[in-house]
Order: C-alpha cells, then sequence, then structure tokens
C-alpha cells in the first residue's frame, strides 16, 4: 500500500481497531463460558489509579475520529460515553471506523502542514498535521490499544501478540 | 517536521526510546529511595505467562534497530540480551539510539517500495518497506514501549500519559 498520510493513518487506525473487535469478541466469550458479567470486563483495571478498558477503547477511538476529523476537515460523530458492555464498546468502534471510511484520500490534500489545534482541559497543542500525527495521534492511538488488550490478557483472555498486529500483510 | 518515512520512523521512534529511557531514570530512583535491587524491577512482569520489563526493552529495542537496518542497508549492531539491572537497559536504548542516528534519510531512499523480509522462528514475513513500517515497526515498538510503561507503572512508579507522549512540539 503507498506510503501516505492517509493511509497511514485512516487504513492503519481502522485496522488496529478491528484487531481490537477481535479481542472484544474474545472478552465476551470468555465472560459467556465462566459466567462473568460483561459489565464487569469493561470496568475492570489493572489498578485503581488506572483507567478502566472502557476508557481505553473510548479514548483510542476518539483520537481516531478526532485525526480522521481535523486532517480532513469533516465533522466527526459526537458519542455520549455511555458504553457498559463489551458488545456496547464493539459498536463503538464500528461507528468510529464508519466514520473513517467517509473520509477519501481527497480530504487529506495539504493535511501534512495543515494547522492543527488539539484542546485539553488544561491547556492547547499546536501542531503541523506531520507532528499531530506522529507526536500525538499514533503513540495515543497505540497506547490506548495496547493497555486495552494487556487489561483483557491480565483480566484471563487468551490473547497472543498476533492477536495485536492482527494479519500481516503479505506483499 | 517533514513527513517522510525517515523522519516517521527513525526520528519519531528515537524520541519514543528517549521517553523510555526517562521512564526507566524514575525507576531507578524509586528503587533506590524504596530499597528494592533494580534486577526485581528489571525482572518485574505483570502476569507469570507475559514477558518482564527487560525483555520488552529489549524487543522495542530490536524491532528498532532493524527497522533502520533493513530500510537503509546499513547493518545493526549485536546485543547479547543479558541486561539485568535498570541501569544496563537504559545503556541498550542508548546504543541503540546511537545507531539509529548514524542512519541519514539518504539511506531511506526508495525505502517505501523495498522488499523487506522478517525471518521469525516460524515462519518469514513479506513486506514493502511501506507496510512494513506500518504494519510491524510501529505496532511492535509502540506495544512492547507501552507494556513496559505499564508494568513501571503497576510496580509503584509514578508516571502519567505526558511521560509517554514526552514534549510535545509545538509547532
Amino acid at each position: 500500500m503507498e506510503y501516505s498520510l492517509y493511509n497511514n493513518t485512516i487504513h492503519q487506525i481502522s485496522r488496529m481497531l478491528s484487531h481490537a473487535k477481535n479481542w472484544l469478541e474474545k472478552a465476551i466469550e470468555y465472560a459467556d463460558t465462566n459466567n462473568i458479567d460483561q459489565t464487569v470486563l469493561a470496568q475492570y483495571r489493572l489498578r485503581p489509579d488506572m483507567l478502566p478498558l472502557t476508557k481505553q477503547i473510548q479514548i483510542a477511538c476518539d483520537v481516531s475520529k478526532g485525526c480522521a476529523a481535523r486532517l480532513s476537515g469533516q465533522e466527526a460523530p459526537k458519542h455520549e460515553d455511555n458504553e457498559t458492555t463489551l458488545a456496547e464498546l464493539i459498536a463503538r468502534i464500528e461507528n468510529t471506523q464508519g466514520f473513517l471510511q467517509q473520509i477519501s484520500s481527497e480530504h487529506f490534500e495539504g493535511a501534512e502542514s495543515k494547522k492543527i489545534e488539539v484542546k485539553l482541559p488544561k491547556m492547547s497543542l499546536n501542531f503541523t498535521g506531520s507532528d499531530y500525527v506522529n507526536h500525538f495521534v499514533l503513540p495515543n492511538v497505540y497506547f490506548h490499544l495496547s493497555t486495552a488488550y494487556v487489561i483483557l490478557r491480565d483480566a484471563g483472555i487468551s490473547l497472543g501478540k498476533m492477536d495485536f498486529l492482527g494479519d500481516i500483510k503479505q506483499s
């Protein structure tokens, strides 16, 4: 696949979100088999001062849709952050992927040098599109997906590295 | 910074490795303050069936040097994987960064379409340079650095998201 800001974000992030859906599907199966309420796994966390699975997935989705919206100039869908089950987290991911799929490579024209502002509660961050992707989007998406994966591993779900990487494209 | 395969890998990975050095320095301070042997933290892991901190850092370094070597056609330094202390893990990172710094953007000419083979114990993976970076290098580096971060958090070291992201470049 051609090396471009569009493919490296929209396409690769959507792939990674698909992998996360697979982990959540395995978690649903695990919950069913072991008679665990899905909401327990959704709220599972590694430490009291770390975010639970639900929040890890929500943030990964939000950074993904924010990236697609800011770089393309399109408006991102709003989400209420009211997911309580694993099935609802899968739906959240699918909704995010649906938005990403609406963005075409034409929307990304000039995105590398576009001025991007990210407003956080305590500060605003200002980037070029290129630095935004390298210093903010990808580290955040991978961090929260990795942490979601580790939370599920810690909860007892059988996952391996290839579940994280997904299908490696042979080319 | 210009959007290029070279900057998006060599430069960004070296940045992330610097962040990991900072976490390890905080871990050394924590070990000293709490009278914990560094080797205990180096071997700390989240679960018996997950890799310890040392291995997470070693793999992140190996994927990084492998990326730099394969895409540039240079030979990567060899490492014995014999680190037992946090200070030795920092030295491993610095040695890896030293190799990355020797690679110039000219070495990356045509890297996007270069044929890359990664030989694993059970299989060989074949990529273009572009897919190698998106489907293998970045997911692996971020996965192992995120897991190293989570291991240190779990061990009690005070780290926050900005320790993971590092200095956000204002532009």
